[in-house]
């Protein structure tokens, strides 16, 4: 069975704004859907903003595999509702790829505990892309470094968590380094920072880009099912211990009473 | 100077349960900071969340090195804004050590972005504590392992991220076991989790988490100063870059424009 | 195309111990190699201590995807050429999954950096081993927990790094805990330690640990193919660096030279 | 009490090559032990390849808290029991910094337990080293980034394992990056990578790298004494297991016989 897989874009500059549209004239997540759908085990379709919950409603959630989310101009456009339910399909094992700009959305913030913020220039410079993790999954098939002629620059301190892994690390013309590829793990869900994709810029018609991206879903994909159980936190009744013991000492609930919360 | 320490009691039980006020008669925020001002290193101080904003004012905070949370019944009773406060201080740089049913307060979720769920049975029941990690700050003066014979059990899975480091793993009585002592870093800012400390019973009573927690104290007390610029996600202009560029390509932004949150 | 493993064996005990040639008639690793055989995605062979080369030549390991490793009685009778062939092969891309007592063996050590050391007993007491990463694709398919009434126990501290991730954390009757699932990444190589498999008891016999071995087969295989180039320290000539640049100051190497090792 | 540190230098290049004897007169490991005992806390001396035992005898290391290792012309020249030496003083709690092309040493390899390899460039170039852990206490009173004029390039891949923290991240002119502060823990032993320090340059010189080595050495050192008993398996007889337990099932070893290595 192929790989479900959504493309969420906030979709406001391809419409609003002439270079983007030009760019992109059916929309980054368009765009970047196909590049995914050109893997035989990916289906991907696309969601927005402007649709009712976003184009994410819990029906949809629960029968996708992997998310990715790129957005930039109206983070705070994101219903508080609809970022609390996709962070619920990520601990449950729904992947989830945040691109670019999407550093500052909601749900990454919300899945990394801090602020995320980085430096950044708009000069459409050069990046370089160093493979630092050869022949991880995310990295298949590309060389040891790929270039995007024309950037917006991210630089460090980028302040989100140590990651699991750092798979790529890129140069920039104008001076500056960053980790543009940092996976981790929240629950049962796989997450993959992606740095690449500034809106006026042709990053995704870039194959190595889309190579990255296809791997990345693949990576990100928990084939083991819905760990519903994420949300739980059962009492485990003295008489139900795996081990015999005996009750000692005062105690403040009942049993088989619900904790705190 | 000293390390500017505050002990967060929610402070209900104490003085709502009888077994809990004869355990801790001043409450156990109270007894934790007696505990740590014995380290002439240490200077503690209480608050609790029946004071105005819960005793932690922007003051307050801006003035502390470390804070120790420990809430249980009303996790919900913390007002959002002081959670958020709490967090951005962490990032800058303030210590946070998370106490036993911490675990699902609303500040050590925020930082961590994950359920920070668990197994539990309150059966009093033995409690054994392994350092798994000799020599770590943390475990200064302590034997390999420690015990505590009435205890809460909390059992894995933790759904936290992977941490830093760990430091202690617990064996319990009734068979399960459970990490007890877990490292992280967010922002610029130290935190530790661990587990003891049911209210119904004199874990912090105890001398040797007791040495724990001074231990942690020390080890979260980042002497570096606050870290303001965490906060920030500055534009670098083209005519500053470090190394001479020109700029290329459309953009989005005007030169000195603040991005988009 | 199947996932080519080597199963190692020491095969001393089996031939040497009446009890563990009871258990394991035709060795353990004949018993390890034909549980692994049972899922189609993985082709299974055996190399044992005795064997030229300890059946581990050149060749052989140039067609091995995963190699697991059992050794207890004579981890000093492995030839050090066969260690570092091993390893070299591991970094370019080869599976290892090391059991039990091959915690001691040259290849772990020599991975690893530290001893490896541990404490233990051996008296045939009940080991739980919980599952602390839920939806980990060693633990597919498993309970929360798994037990085996017969194992030697190991105890912390376990002197090795700190893990990308630990998989399993183990209850010992006897009162100990140990990190029984941990994973590792070195060079293009995936590592997995598996704790349970004293050779006195059945432990290979049981489904709950084949299965693990199977997970764990499928997890270290790097599909990637070999990744020769880590073993190459490459000077970049001036005249081909990315970025033109003027070679400026004294220097110690001539062009193209080689670097010292 | 002063944190107890040697400078390890290879002093070859110093004596042979006329611009590096030019640059360091007194050799490097001269200049760097100056730059460290400008620090009152710290007390540091020097140690070379061509003294007795490589100047690191039994004796001395054991009064030892601190390691730095310049080396690179004769890495092989160092003898296999010296560096088996320090990895287990290391293990017992001995901070280690190894510098620029130590990377390639013996004993930063053994820790490692991987290839340490990386591309290199000798032309005088400029790199630029990002804080990207800021108010880590490697990075103290450090600015955001700071300058090398003249250095030599190192490039990914950087065959090391994923490290505990990633401190600081270098920008090459000619179009490379590289993880130029690593930290690593190993046994009780904390070990710093840190990259810059070409022998043709005057890098020991630079202030800011100074600063960078006297904050390693104070964050390197482990003031909680030596850890003996890293080297130790006990043996955990039945009759002491801390819950009681019967013996069951057939054994090999005898009760209190050491295991097998």
């Amino acid at each position: 069975m192929s790989i479900r897989t959504i493309v969420w874009g906030e979709n406001i500059h391809e419409r609003t704004n002439q270079v983007v549209a030009e760019v992109y004239p059916d929309g980054m997540h368009s765009t970047i859907a196909e590049a995914l759908n050109q893997d035989p085990a990916i289906k991907a379709t696309t969601a927005t903003l402007q649709e009712p919950e976003h184009g994410l409603s819990v029906e949809r959630l629960a029968e996708t595999d992997v998310l990715l989310w790129w957005g930039h101009k109206d983070h705070g456009g994101v219903s508080d509702e609809v970022v609390e339910r996709v962070a619920k399909r990520v601990w449950e094992g729904m992947g989830l790829i945040v691109l670019h700009s999407g550093h500052f959305s909601k749900i990454f913030k919300r899945l990394m505990g801090t602020p995320c913020a980085l430096k950044w220039r708009e000069a459409g410079e050069r990046e370089r892309i160093w493979v630092i993790n050869p022949r991880h999954p995310i990295a298949a098939g590309l060389p040891d470094h790929f270039e995007l002629e024309n950037e917006e620059m991210y630089g460090e301190q980028f302040s989100v968590p140590e990651p699991l892994e750092t798979v790529f690390i890129s140069w920039f013309e104008g001076g500056e380094v960053f980790r543009s590829g940092l996976t981790y793990r929240r629950g049962a869900g796989n997450i993959f920072y992606f740095r690449p994709g500034h809106e006026t810029y042709p990053t995704y018609h870039n194959e190595t880009v889309q190579q990255v991206l296809r791997n990345a879903v693949k990576w990100a994909h928990n084939p083991l099912g819905t760990y519903a159980a994420i949300h739980d936190a059962p009492n485990v009744p003295v008489e139900k211990a795996l081990e015999p013991i005996v009750e000692r000492g005062p105690r403040l609930h009942q049993a088989g009473e619900a904790g705190y919360r």
